[in-house]
């Protein structure tokens, strides 16, 4: 089995954006705010927006379940106060629920969170527990930043995001870590800014103590880690300078990266400097780079091209990354698809 | 020979710093702020701060040229208004200057700039035309966010850094994007916010046509380019949903990466993935990263050893990122190389 666990739904009918610019008029208009039950999206609309992307390009690729969380950049956790955003996630995150429902066997549903610039994240938790448990989801995407760009929350070892990481605790889930979407005009939101928050994230942990406090947190660092495993001789020495323990200890217990890296030779990096129990297949497929690569003839997110190719990877590694370590960041997978008989 | 174009003076006489921990004192208290005369530093305090360092260093390595400049996490521009950043930044120079004169076979000047945030970045020229003019300095350190980790001035691309890229091209020389110290508790500086900065400035370039109104611009992307090599098909699916040209046309007549990659399969994917002709040696010593790699049993930062070991580069590659390139891109430093002979 191939699992992928980066994948968005960015294909979703126009209505969800439609009623989305509404919520977002109706910021400044009230007379103009819809409600929730005012989207009306129908299964066959779901069916046909998932059949002919997603699940059409997964069964070209010889992919058989994505992990399915609502479109990152959508999120756009910096739009209006916590209760635009709650009612948006709750949107969002029944849709992902619909198509797992829809499609069993090939997509099951991961949590965006309902985060505002400045609110307490234990607000969070109530749609944490309803896609867990209601929903059957296996894992939430955390915002490091949902300013958007501006970069004001606290760093993820602060105690405020500790509420987060008891829930994940008790529930035995991952959390990838995501940005949204940049407001910031510094930051192109798929070029620099998921990449630097990944780097970022990745920075916050390393010189912190916060897996001491919560050794059984997992973390999903997207994007092949950002520029942290290109950069992995930097981040060794830098912890040997702050006296933490080897990187292997210090972090890789709770943190792994994804294949989100579009070409063979970022792969073969991946695959070859961090240790193959750290590294999840992904593709994020239909996603930020969705061309055809002139230098190849595949698609540049077709990622299982380049693990199937990379030369450091024996096949009971490749089978580690297409399904065994999925299986074992995300115990409520394992659990889903063991209840099926698979 | 061996030309190392990223070095900064960050063994500096402990006299720098307090004279700066005084200026900063006097931007609330007037009474206690020193005039740049204070400063007192001697030509052997200069002799000893670089001979038992970099120097020492560089001979046991065996490079021989350093481009140099003052610290980079010290620039802070972010500190103070227009004339705190020109008065410390013409100090910092200085001191640089007067080491290149006192080791003149192993130091060329790079410039620090006087920027300082909302402030006009052509506020920075008098103090390029000093270094380029008077001092012999071969190129600049632009800094793209002078806020010190908040982002605050636009893209690189935006018509108020025209002013610096116009005298740049009509002095030929090119500018390396750094940043400074990260005040923001989200960003390490050297962990997270360096190498951010890297892949933002890289991303700013390839949404932009700044080369098509500059087309001898020359920037150097220190840090290996951030993560821009490691997600090079990332960018390159990026560049063509844009429409823009290929990578080699659209960038790379114009953008330079440098070695500052510390570990040898982060060298082989840079030396793999980016053309020869892009790619300049450099170690950033004494640096970021000052301790010994215990898998190799040499300093992580000792990058010649990755050049030499990596299996992509022939003996000419190996010349032209040791010397030709720096040569090429920095035309002033071929100059003054050629005017010894050399």
């Amino acid at each position: 089995m191939i699992i992928d666990v980066h994948g968005h739904y960015t294909t979703a009918p126009k209505a969800l954006e439609d009623w989305r610019n509404k919520q977002i008029a109706g910021i400044k208009d009230p007379s103009v705010k819809p409600k929730a039950s005012d989207l009306k999206i129908s299964d066959d609309e779901l069916r046909d927006s998932i059949a002919n992307n997603q699940l059409k390009q997964m069964k070209e690729r010889g992919s058989d379940l994505t992990l399915f969380s609502p479109r990152a950049s959508f999120m756009a956790h910096h739009i209006g106060d916590f209760e635009v955003s709650s009612t948006w996630a709750g949107i969002c995150n029944e849709l992902c629920w619909r198509v797992s429902k829809l499609f069993p066997d090939n997509f099951i549903g991961v949590a965006m969170l309902p985060q505002s610039p400045g609110v307490d994240p234990k607000t969070c938790i109530p749609e944490i527990e309803k896609c867990i448990n209601e929903y059957g989801f296996v894992g939430i995407n955390l915002n490091p930043d949902p300013s958007g760009g501006h970069w004001t929350s606290p760093p993820l070892s602060d105690r405020q995001w500790y509420p987060i990481y008891e829930k994940m605790v008790e529930l035995d889930i991952p959390a990838m870590i995501h940005v949204s979407t940049s407001c910031n005009p510094a930051f192109h939101t798929t070029g620099a800014h998921y990449l630097n928050a990944d780097t970022t994230a990745f920075m916050q942990c390393l010189t912190s103590e916060l897996f001491k406090d919560f050794p059984k947190l997992r973390f999903l660092i997207p994007h092949g880690g950002g520029a942290a495993p290109y950069h992995w001789g930097r981040f060794r020495g830098l912890a040997q300078e702050m006296k933490k323990p080897l990187l292997k200890d210090h972090l890789l217990k709770n943190i792994f990266f994804d294949t989100c890296v579009y070409h063979q030779p970022g792969i073969d990096l991946l695959t070859k400097v961090i240790p193959v129990d750290n590294v999840l297949f992904a593709s994020e497929m239909i996603g930020a780079v969705r061309g055809i690569d002139p230098e190849t003839g595949f698609h540049y997110d077709d990622t299982k091209r380049y693990i199937e190719a990379a030369p450091m990877l024996s096949a009971a590694d490749r089978r580690k990354i297409f399904e065994g370590n999925a299986r074992r960041v995300f115990p409520r997978l394992d659990a889903a698809l063991k209840a099926k008989g698979k």
